[in-house]
């Protein structure tokens, strides 16, 4: 490793609250974030963007309101703009999250997750 | 793992070839790609956006004019835009990429890969 780059379980390392993102590093106008996941986050949807997953450890669910998409280390999903969702994790999970610069994380500015950086 | 779920290692399995990214899912108007890599890429760079590289698997070097990063798995990078690189890998490695749809592989459309869908 050098100081350029970013590790991400180093990252995880720094903090241990769920749901709480932390920006790792930027792309181009958007967040490339992680995050510590347990139990349900509120359904909410984003109207003007995606939404990347990628497990980076653990196992998540992403609920949709047809269906459940089950992710597990390696396996990454793609929420459709619009498409309202709830993750949920039984267990600690990790996360790799990105999503334009600014996007609540709850899909309301009112309820959101300040963005942090580690 | 259900059918929405994209799998990394399992999309990595359908092919071999060196240098020609695969898109394994969309995010608004960005390619999720993976790569195999292997030897030297030819240096190049991206004047219109940055270059996310996520090392799934071995090792790369992303040689800068003034530095280079050393990526292993769990590890990430951001080229800057404009910034000059040469990915390098001594063994076999595979690499999730980011980049904006269209954007060609080696910074000039016409020495580029096509963008493959797996």
């Amino acid at each position: 490793m050098s100081a350029d780059a970013v590790n991400l379980a180093g990252k995880l390392a720094l903090f241990r609250e769920h749901w709480q993102p932390r920006t790792v590093a930027q792309l181009n106008d958007y967040d490339v974030m992680v995050v510590k996941v347990k139990g349900e986050f509120v359904w909410h949807k984003h109207d003007d963007t995606d939404d990347f997953f990628l497990v980076l450890a653990g196992r998540i669910q992403i609920r949709l309101r047809d269906r459940v998409v089950a992710l597990g280390p390696g396996e990454l999903f793609v929420v459709p703009r619009g498409v309202e969702h709830q993750p949920f994790a039984e267990e600690e999970a990790h996360v790799l999250l990105i999503e334009p610069r600014g996007t609540p994380n709850t899909g309301d500015a009112t309820t959101a997750q300040p963005r942090r950086v580690v």
